[in-house]
């Protein structure tokens, strides 16, 4: 393997100082002279008619300046979703919601906003405006929603009562007949809980718009560039008069604000144009729990076919997903779905179904794994009931199944690579799997159980949707390298692996690197932050652009030194003759180079524009689980991840993408889940009502990097970022079983849950 | 003449609603949250060293967070002026500065400076300052700091006592055999004054360097990328971590800010660095006199040579400059008076010497003509002195001589285009020159008199400096445009007709392009606004950066209509074949294409890297004036301001720069001048002081647009910013004695001096 200069080594993180200072700027930070500060007034029921509004008292209050409501507000339909910008034909985007509108369909939804010289002020008029409500029925389960005498909560659906967008079919192979050949035949419905993001931040913008019509926006978002089309749709003024930027730190976002950040931009927007003044509005964290995106919850089944010998024959998998009151992510949300469960195993015949509902609870979105945490508890549950059924042990009824790189399969990219096989080997190990069998004394307490999920998924978007990316490297007067790349750093550390991409594939020195990022005006376009892509696309951008520059500064070097460019190399900022040895006086410091070349009126300008591919990144989780019989609780003993990453750029920024994906899919698995009440007010609406891991919840994580290098990723990267929840909560489940006995086709598996089912059992 | 859409159309400024409603932000309008004040300290002394210096008082203070001197900051050399930045080979840069230093060399010079909560504090603080000065014996006369007993500014002059950088020799054919071939040979001496640019807004700088080092400064500086390669040099830092930017208004420049806007920016730096807080330092109208560069004082000797028929045959110009008390652009301007006073007329044999001295006064810089002016007011003085010699009509004889396009000259680029026999013949019509010899009544209190002016320019810098420049062009996926140019605009209206290029060369509606300008972050390297390249140097950028967007479009528009992309126009944002009829079907609007392109993962970036040519822009200029003999008063009566501009984008904003200039060239004539005592101090440090032009002095000026277009140039443009004052002091002296038969050889010609030499001459 080639020794890498920068590439592959866990150079400190270059936001590390500010953010550990506080010093970091957040769009929750920025200030502008003159800002107001806004408010929302959300709905307190869960679907109704405004019969009439009146805001005259808010606007009397001393020191509000603006107040909107649908009647004061553009009447363009959008998508807070990114899925209006980058929906790719034949599939068309769902535009469903206006900024405010006279019908509410959840308990949280938009009825108006205040903005005034103070954040008490602005919260004060809220209680002035006078709202008369028709209320009307609602439905909160998907399956309930699609029944005949369901209210209709969006016209125009064509695929069924409040379906969405298209319902979403993969066919390969024959599956009908592949399960009417198999020898045996598991077929179970799992029920996914509500899972919500709970990113660090909550939702923010800050929003300015000048005398001449520019309108920009500091915000929260993932997705600046995809963020900025919306914002000109919705205003109706070209896109080139729209600014978005991040200032420039995120505070985390697993999708939540690929978009926009719930409405904040657009609100805050509208009221700043109204009251000719800068406007900031940060939601509440009661506000980021009812009114932003969750995930998805909903109904997955499984018909997996064998033969006896152990190899799968045929898998008929069915998603019906809880797209909440608007349609966010909701069409494609079910499409990854599918194609990530379809994607893991070589079963020759195969079929998928799925769409999502809408229903009166908080809308669902986009949230790390995307559907193929769904997907996989199930599919994950279910290989293990072959495994039973078959009596092969579960890891080598996978690895017996499990896609190999070169194989075919349902996806429009091919299989290029795969470290699974060697996921599992290495994780197994971790694990001490060999220990399975016999891990509980007869009558123990505590019962003990392993277990194992696998799973795949993307590296970037397409052919999901729209995915293509763009990179400027500019080669200062004194060599240092200023790197423009459109997307966001959203946590992930992507500000220092991109720089990382560009120093080594320019060969500069990495501290002469400096990113431009998250800023539409500074950098071209990019889909934003999110389906593991950043490093793997906006990556292959940067590296492109990196390789541009290197070519232009070889062939100038090779007139500066009258060597033939293809002779030299550019290494630590120096370019040199390939082979030679040091002493060779034909070398010259890129500082020197390129303030030659300035004086003589060139700089070296690098441009990457590229349509990434798509590459399978490869996970094996293996959860071994602690079961208290007395009080039902399930507790990680130790989770071992072992993830195919390609390469790791950065193996401690790869480490605690895994570590924190592994907590949120714990979590997934056990604790977390947003409940509703009978009139769809959420019941955890809180982080102390919302059970996140805590510190004392999290096991021993033993994160396993394993590098596949795929040809298509920038030296051989795939995506990470989503992967570490992936197969987390089948992995639990399937050891939960191990340890008790006890198949929960539902999680979270709560205390309260495998009390139940523990007694149900005695 | 093609008919265009954009170009040649007085669109409304962009920034003329945010300029006119005060909502636009400039430098000093800018803040940040945590912001501190600073204040400088500044020398009483016109030469001096420091014994000590005594800042723990001043450190005492509450709300006093940082205090620098020389003790405590970077000891690097530099110039505050960009020409560190961008000398071509073989002249060196003359870096003669420290951000402080323990030597003071005028009064004004930068001894402290102080960062506090708040300005008060600071200008408190200064008070606290004990700073102990050896008195050193001080210069303020060029001739005489060269003299053998004048004591040293600076040392290692290699040229001769005081004289900075190299001394500049323009040979041309054989003077002295020229000179002796001569029929009649005027031979004078002329002396210009200090003219200050006194632009609107003060010199100002908001300095934040956060905790990864990363510099940013918001300011008044005319060249943000060179700028930025200043301070990354003053700090020693990569250039890659220094951000410079416009924020984006500047309230006028005229030269004074071609580099650091004094040194607000390294000391808001240096003092950020130290309170680890944002800086904020703006100077007062005081400070902006005295430490701000000023227009070379100096001395201008023509020696002009012609044959009995009018040929000039020969002509030896030389220029001594006042440097002040360090060096600047002293170099570069004696080398542009030169240039340009040689490159006005056919003469075979020339030649130029020309330098500046270091003296104990404010130092010389860069301001809007850029010695030229200097050149002219001698050279076009000696022309009519010449003409009654020979009994010539003055305008007669200007055109008899004048340079051709096409012909011969002493500069590095041919005379590509010309005008100015055209501007000749339009200005002498709106003047009415035929009534020259008939204006006064005998007796006459007031006495009446009419004279020309004529001159070049250049259009950009090169080849006096480096001057490339780089555009990009984004096409949206709507169809609008994000044009980014590093360029600032300073109150020329670039930001409006670069976008007007943009428009015009891609074929788009002007409404749908939008401006990214002034920010080295947002934009490739340019190297600022100023030489008169702003329009030429960058607006050639623009053009070929939208004929890269065009090309890219036209190709993938084939595609889409099946047409080849040559039988294709954009025009109106409108892609069609080319010479078919309205109705033809095979059309596609941008926005559609553009999106359709975005759905396939493309967008159409156009990059636009030139360097430019250089042209000249001609102008003649006819003062009509009126002497009042009882009081010595001189008032312009008229002015007619003919320009050939090769092409003007924006008929009003070309107006509007012709008008500007011409004012602060009859300022310049007239009125305005900065004095010196004996210790060296500024007699004319206020707005009060300094006699600028008011809106009672100003006559009619009657600006003609003549387009003898360059090839060169966008859509045949050439320089306009600096012409408007190049002629205008020639022309106004020529005009005062055509009136009074009396020839100043001095400006400007106040009231006192006139009223002196009447009585001289009754």
């Amino acid at each position: 393997m080639k020794a890498y200069n920068v590439v592959g080594h866990s150079v400190r993180r270059l936001d590390a100082l500010e953010k550990a200072t506080g010093t970091g700027t957040f769009a929750s930070d920025y200030s502008l002279p003159g800002m107001l500060y806004a408010k929302v007034l959300r709905s307190p029921h869960a679907h109704a008619k405004i019969i009439s509004i009146d805001t005259s008292q808010a606007e009397k209050l001393p020191g509000v300046k603006a107040v909107a409501t649908y009647k004061n507000t553009p009447r363009v339909k959008f998508n807070t979703s990114a899925t209006m910008t980058f929906t790719v034909p034949a599939m068309e985007p769902v535009l469903d919601q206006y900024l405010f509108d006279n019908v509410v369909r959840y308990v949280g939804d938009e009825v108006a906003a205040v903005a005034a010289t103070s954040e008490k002020i602005a919260a004060a008029a809220l209680e002035l405006i006078k709202v008369e409500y028709e209320l009307l029925p609602a439905v909160f389960d998907p399956l309930k929603a699609m029944e005949a005498d369901a209210p209709v909560i969006h016209d125009g659906c064509k695929e069924g009562k409040n379906i969405p967008g298209d319902i979403v079919k993969i066919p390969y192979g024959d599956v009908e007949k592949g399960l009417a050949e198999s020898d045996v035949v598991i077929d179970e419905t799992f029920k996914l809980p509500v899972q919500k993001q709970v990113q660090m931040e909550t939702q923010a913008a800050v929003a300015r718009v000048s005398n001449d019509g520019k309108i920009t926006v500091w915000s929260s978002t993932q997705t600046p560039h995809p963020s900025r089309m919306i914002l000109a749709h919705v205003f109706s003024v070209p896109i080139s008069k729209v600014r978005v930027l991040n200032p420039p730190y995120v505070g985390g976002g697993f999708g939540v604000r690929i978009g926009l950040s719930a409405k904040a931009e657009p609100i805050a927007v509208a009221l700043a144009m109204k009251a000719k003044k800068p406007v900031k509005l940060v939601y509440d964290r009661k506000e980021d729990f009812i009114a932003s995106d969750t995930r998805h919850a909903g109904y997955v089944s499984v018909k997996l076919g064998a033969k006896k010998d152990g190899t799968f024959h045929a898998m008929d998998l069915k998603g019906i997903l809880n797209a909440g009151a608007y349609c966010s992510f909701s069409c494609e949300t079910p499409g990854v779905l599918g194609a990530m469960g379809l994607a893991v195993y070589r079963i020759p015949n195969q079929h998928y179904y799925g769409h999502s509902v809408y229903t009166n609870t908080t809308p669902a979105g986009a949230m790390r794994g995307f559907g193929n945490p769904q997907a996989m508890f199930a599919i994950e549950s279910a290989v293990d009931m072959m495994a039973e059924k078959l009596g092969f042990d579960p890891l080598q009824l996978r690895l017996k199944n499990i896609m190999q790189a070169g194989d075919p399969w349902c996806l429009p990219y091919p299989c290029s690579s795969s470290g699974l096989a060697e996921c599992m080997e290495k994780g197994a190990a971790s694990i001490g799997w060999e220990r399975r069998g016999s891990l509980n004394r007869p009558g123990a307490k505590i019962l003990r159980g392993i277990g194992v999920g696998v799973g795949t998924h993307v590296s970037n978007a397409w052919p999901f949707c729209v995915d293509y990316d763009n990179a400027y490297i500019t080669v200062q007067q004194d060599g240092s390298v200023l790197l423009a790349s459109g997307v966001p750093d959203i946590g992930t550390g992507t500000s220092t692996t991109l720089p990382q991409l560009a120093a080594e594939a320019l060969g500069v020195n990495f501290d002469q690197v400096s990113l431009t990022f998250g800023d539409t005006e500074t950098t071209p376009f990019d889909i934003g932050s999110h389906a593991s892509r950043t490093l793997y696309a906006a990556g292959t951008a940067v590296v492109a652009a990196a390789n541009d520059a290197r070519k232009q500064i070889l062939a100038y070097a090779g007139e500066y030194l009258e060597v033939a460019p293809e002779k030299l190399e550019l290494n630590d900022s120096i370019i040199y003759v390939t082979g030679q040895d040091e002493c060779d006086a034909r070398k010259v410091h890129l500082k020197d180079l390129a303030y030659h070349a300035h004086l003589r009126n060139k700089q070296f300008i690098g441009v990457g524009r590229i349509v990434p591919e798509n590459a399978p990144p490869w996970h094996a989780h293996f959860a071994e689980v602690e079961v208290n019989t007395d009080t039902g609780q399930v507790k990680v003993a130790k989770l071992t991840a072992a993830h195919d990453v390609g390469r790791a750029v950065n193996p401690v920024i790869v480490e605690g993408q895994i570590e924190g994906g592994v907590l949120q899919g714990i979590g997934y698995a056990l604790s977390e889940e947003i409940k509703y009440n009978e009139k769809g007010k959420q019941l955890n609406d809180s982080i102390h009502k919302y059970m996140l891991l805590t510190a004392e919840d999290v096991p021993e994580v033993d994160a396993i990097i394993v590098e596949a290098n795929d040809r298509s990723g920038p030296f051989g990267a795939k995506g990470v970022g989503e992967t570490g929840l992936v197969p987390t909560a089948g992995a639990i489940a399937n050891a939960v079983y191990n340890a008790t006995g006890i198949r929960f086709k539902e999680i979270p598996i709560t205390e309260e849950k495998m009390y139940r089912a523990l007694h149900e059992k005695a």
